[in-house]
């Protein structure tokens, strides 16, 4: 009792170990993925240029290909005239070379013909079958996009941790590239416990009710970057759950299991993870949320969310949101996704601990959700919740408060 | 010529005539999905409580289910002494009855058996073997949660256009849903035209370049909210890009074409447009992006971006991201998604028709992007741009400038 009193842990001191065991045992991983399928993930690495870009000298208005010293001196008034000697869309090439006195009428887009160092713009030339009249003078590469002016190869184009937003996929199917690795999303499992849990889909019997923590922790975890899956329902038995989280372990790097009651599943669930590994959080001083068990088994990490689907929420939210979003890449300043305003109602707050509570957010207006912890509609318009700091006995009307966001 | 100049538009009524194409030929749909994948999505409709909840009287805290009158006048000095005539676990039932001088020892989740009307709670009652002594008085309905207490069956929990965040998906969860009712995506394809256009994992022919819009305005249209896949490339044909629009309006509701050059797709765009259908928009007032063409086919939405990609993102970004956001059921203030600085350089802007200067927010530094309009890699640090209207010349360096955000 004496050490296990230890591993009861203060809010920032808990959070500070969830972080440490994050770091210690789970590596960020990376994956390749079609550069097509990739908004909103995160580079893994810097990325260079392959090749020069433009690929080419490129002409960037439609005209005609010239060698910039046979305009000079023309005008409307007094035209140079010019042989036409081919025609060069987009795309297409050409043996042909110009010469003094020859010149290759060009689409926007289409690489420069050799010895032409310019490109006159249709607007100022009058064609006739295959001569122009050139009626202004160009300079040297005007118009031309030269080889490499935009990028030229081996050059940092992106950076690791860039998120992958539509013009950076851009750039990336500029230089070709098919794949590119990204940051792997954190693999999580879920497990619910409890003998009244009853999955949706299933006849509801008296005394039951339907899984909440299940589907609401994974989509928590997949708003965090993660690659998260339901795993099931066990029963608070300690083989059950032995065997359940041997098995998940082999999928999943970070299992969260959620008790359906606030004592049934946390003492279970601690002797499991003596045996197979070890506990470093049991108990963290925070109203609600205070059964949250943290332990490593293998270098994956086991936690233990209280059964109430609000205190769960709140849980994952202040102590696993955002080592997990870390993990997969994603720089996200979490003390920036808190809003600012004034509470409209006094909280009683419990000295001794932490305490966190529910609020919905209304321009400037923070208004508390008072419901006891298992009513889970207080969700249905909760925008996030204000900590209550442990000394702190009363929050008054009026006080200024932060609000933490839900995602 | 005089009629088709009328459909060169000036930038707010392109946006206006637009929005109202995707009103009047789009209607938002729905689709049902599974409950535990729908982070991130919209409801489609209201949802109402389909039962009560909690769906039964339940205990909340562990102790023992009494009839409050049977602990009045009970201390520690003094305890009142019950029988104890059976356990019960959240999930359980029993068929016996709590009567005067019993009680049933009950744990935290569990149906309150019949006759108890109270939960005395474990720490303040001395247990031996079938008797307990209770150490304290408890009121009616003292821990004890009562069905329909959090909601009742047949009420609004959650409404049309909600985000599916976490919270949201948790309260339909506990109301049994399996599957929910959910803005479809909008259904949009993107076709890439030109001959000197290549795709990713082929080799790069002199002349030629790799096929960014394809790619990019995908991602962009999935950020949207949109299901959106590339379609391949068609070469700048009539009767190819006819065939093409033809069968790709089979699979989608909303075709983006990219053409290659400035020039070559618009014109071909434009006559199958007439043929097939009606063009609406061709051309507008703006740098870049000038040759913009919308048409609708069949109540289908047909738009011809420019090929260049900094041109394409900015009038995807300008004209298409609000109507395809909103039909997706997505509520987002566009003019929200800004952020204001001062411009770290000046902007010389062509008087006459709208220009979109690309640039690099930091901080309440924006710092304009000078790069010919083909040049991709200014997409590798771009944030947004910034609207110099008509009829500005010059925007000073140190003026306030307000940034469009690129998703």
């Amino acid at each position: 009792m004496g050490t296990e009193f230890l591993k009861i842990k203060e809010c920032e001191e808990a959070i500070d170990i969830i972080q440490k065991l994050f770091d210690e045992n789970l590596k960020p991983q990376s994956e390749e993925i079609d550069v097509g399928e990739a908004y909103g993930r995160i580079l893994y690495g810097d990325v260079y240029s392959r090749m020069d870009f433009p690929p080419f000298d490129k002409a960037l208005k439609d005209g005609f290909a010239v060698l910039s010293k046979d305009s000079f001196g023309a005008s409307e008034e007094s035209p140079n005239t010019l042989d036409v000697i081919d025609f060069l869309e987009a795309g297409a090439t050409t043996d042909k070379k110009v010469e003094e006195g020859k010149c290759i009428e060009i689409s926007t887009g289409a690489a420069m013909p050799e010895g032409a160092d310019a490109v006159l713009m249709v607007e100022y030339a009058e064609k006739m079958d295959d001569k122009v009249n050139l009626l202004t003078t160009v300079t040297p590469s005007q118009d031309v996009a030269r080889k490499g002016s935009d990028i030229e190869e081996g050059n940092l184009i992106l950076k690791k941790g860039d998120f992958l937003n539509p013009g950076k996929i851009g750039v990336l199917l500029s230089q070709g590239f098919e794949t590119i690795e990204v940051y792997k999303k954190p693999s999580v499992g879920i497990v619910s416990s409890g003998n009244e849990i009853t999955l949706q889909g299933e006849e509801l019997e008296y005394g039951k009710i339907y899984d909440v923590n299940g589907g609401m922790i994974k989509n928590d975890a997949i708003s965090c970057g993660a690659d998260a899956k339901f795993l099931g329902v066990m029963r608070d038995d300690y083989d059950e759950v032995k065997q359940k989280i041997t098995d998940s372990l082999k999928d999943v790097d970070i299992l969260f299991c959620s008790g359906g009651t606030s004592a049934g599943l946390g003492d279970v669930l601690k002797h499991v993870l003596d045996e197979l590994g070890e506990v470093h959080i049991h108990g963290i001083s925070v109203q609600p949320g205070k059964p949250t068990i943290v332990g490593v088994i293998d270098e994956k990490i086991v936690i233990g969310l209280p059964g109430n689907p609000v205190s769960a929420l709140m849980i994952f939210n202040a102590f696993v949101a955002e080592p997990l979003t870390k993990l997969a890449g994603i720089e996200k300043d979490f003390e920036l996704e808190t809003v600012k305003g004034k509470i409209t109602k006094r909280i009683h707050s419990q000295v001794g601990r932490m305490q966190y509570q529910l609020v919905k957010v209304d321009g400037d207006k923070i208004q508390p959700i008072f419901k006891d912890s298992g009513a889970i509609f207080s969700l249905s318009t909760a925008d996030g919740y204000v900590k209550i700091p442990k000394l702190v006995e009363l929050v008054d009307e009026g006080e200024d408060v932060e609000v933490y966001l839900f995602n």
